[in-house]
């Protein structure tokens, strides 16, 4: 799959007009902190003084997965499939967030293990009925996972064509964080017990059980390195095609906003394909999940929120896109010492 | 003066209602983290399960400092009207990020050093031509202080009558983090060098050079306790006038967003004088100057963002206020587990 993806580096030509229309601001040199790197960013990624975001949009991928059967999660796998229709009737976390900042939400079905035909205005790119259970068996096969991150850059693609340039990626998947914790710990080499969080809400004995288990799963599957194997394993349906978007997002030049730690997984093995997409890449919070904070160490990533948050679903995104908005604003619209007659220092 | 606010203690009578409320919601119990007790927070102070946030507002009060003569900024004076004018025309960082929420913006002239009756739509609330030289006498006389936290008072009711109740306050005087550093190192007892820090970007010799001098006005002014006098002696107008303003809010219920480390000083000293004004309190940011997390740690404070921004002017409020709305958002237009048929845990 890696030769399906042309993602180039993040030219740096831009940077010192960039830099030199952030500094003529009316502020102090840097006051703005992180907002400034943002707005930098932004600009580089858009090879533009005048950066905007069109279209801002955020896809949820929806998958089963086949371990959850496994006591590895607080939720029964049905919730998943009941969160799916609660998407598309608009009562979840994520539909309030979107619709307070006027960012298109699109639930695509990856693969959830439900009849889901009924439900109204849903993306059907199911892959199968749920991933198998890698206590047993690799999740997925190197064909689906293909066809996962082609069919999540075919998503992209169209959002593209219909003019958005500022995209983000949300999941939804009972049993994902086991997931992503056996993809984060292969990818970057942290104890496995670094890597293994609380998810939806498990007690001390829980979240132990959930280790052994996740323990048992390497035993299965020893000795993998390489990322597509890493992510046909252990991911998920949703967590593949979160891969395809990324990397498709990098390639067109979009500006990615990354979600929490399953988003996070993702994008380490999308990362393991191509290092450049995380150049595209703005990290929009640190999730309440234990190892999200090592995750995005190990990315050099610094998040915009830090919330405590542990929902999923794009929800950080969500609350951090007015602070992507801000940076393009204060870009775009504050006046200059010279404009506004104010003394530099 | 304190016997001019009438603050009482936020009632607690409906928190277990709305945590209700809360955990009805389809997510995972506490996932949405601070955002959850930001909801709580709000519904407790507007004593209703269905909360809104209507016509917000930031004041801006601008004063200047006698200090500002002694090295203490890396900006001459004359910054502070200037400043006042790009407000008024609309080109400054809070404008452009009160224009994207939808923030009214009103700029106060608290006592600014230069004519400034030529600038449309700025709040004349003047109390002289900046303070005098706290390294020669207290900065105001107790009458101007006085008359500072009436006049603070006095237009936050305006707002108030007009509709709004979630307001905030920022502020722009050359030389104030001179103040607010004295005034937080006499209020919390901390080290007078973990108050003190870089303002606008002094270098290391300037900083040093900060300190001494404002170890030389706790030498011309020693063993203060009391805040009023504190604040007279080392405050700045837009100080005093945002006290007030933050007392008249509590006093009236409101919501009072605070932004970085000045509005922070200031209300250390509202504090001092009523300390249930922190009860009506939402911390927008920390700031990048050294100080502000020690005083945000006394206060038993957990900012919302963390972004390293050191610019005032209500800057951190504007960018923190969307995550209000998101807590408030949630609550009232969240699908519960019943009404979405999701099975709980």
């Amino acid at each position: 799959m890696p030769q399906m993806f042309d993602i180039q580096p993040l030219s740096r030509a831009l940077a010192p007009a960039l830099q030199a229309k952030i500094d003529q601001k009316t502020k102090p040199l840097g006051a703005l902190g992180q907002l400034e790197a943002l707005a930098l960013q932004i600009g580089l990624i858009q090879n533009s003084l005048t950066p905007s975001l069109t279209k801002p949009c955020i896809f949820v991928f929806a998958g089963d997965h086949g371990v959850a059967g496994s006591g590895v999660s607080a939720y029964p796998q049905a919730v998943t499939a009941q969160m799916v229709a609660n998407f598309a009737a608009g009562g979840a976390a994520i539909n309030v967030f979107a619709r307070q900042h006027q960012i298109d939400l699109l639930i695509v079905d990856a693969g959830v293990n439900a009849d889901l035909t009924a439900i109204p205005g849903l993306i059907d790119a199911g892959i199968g009925k749920g991933t198998a259970n890698f206590l047993d068996q690799p999740a997925m096969t190197r064909e689906q996972c293909a066809i996962a991150l082609a069919k999540g850059a075919e998503l992209v693609l169209r959002q593209r064509d219909q003019g958005c340039n500022c995209i983000g990626f949300g999941e939804m998947g009972i049993g994902n964080t086991s997931s992503a914790a056996l993809i984060m710990h292969c990818l970057t080499g942290l104890p496995l017990e670094a890597c293994v969080g609380r998810g939806t809400g498990l007690d001390d004995a829980q979240l132990q059980h959930k280790v052994s288990i996740l323990q048992q799963a390497l035993t299965r599957h020893p000795g993998l390195s390489d990322p597509s194997e890493i992510l046909a394993t252990f991911g998920g349906f949703e967590i593949a095609m979160m891969v395809g978007a990324y990397l498709k997002a990098a390639e067109l030049n979009m500006l990615i906003m990354v979600d929490g730690f399953i988003a996070g997984s993702a994008l380490l093995a999308a990362a393991g394909l191509h290092p450049a997409v995380l150049d595209y890449c703005v990290f929009s919070h640190m999730s309440g999940e234990q190892g999200h904070r090592s995750l995005l160490d190990h990315l050099h990533a610094r998040p915009l929120l830090n919330l405590d948050m542990r929902l999923g679903e794009g929800s950080g995104i969500a609350l951090a896109y007015p602070l992507l908005l801000s940076a393009v604003v204060f870009l775009n619209e504050m006046a200059t010492f010279d404009e506004a007659g104010v003394d530099r220092d």
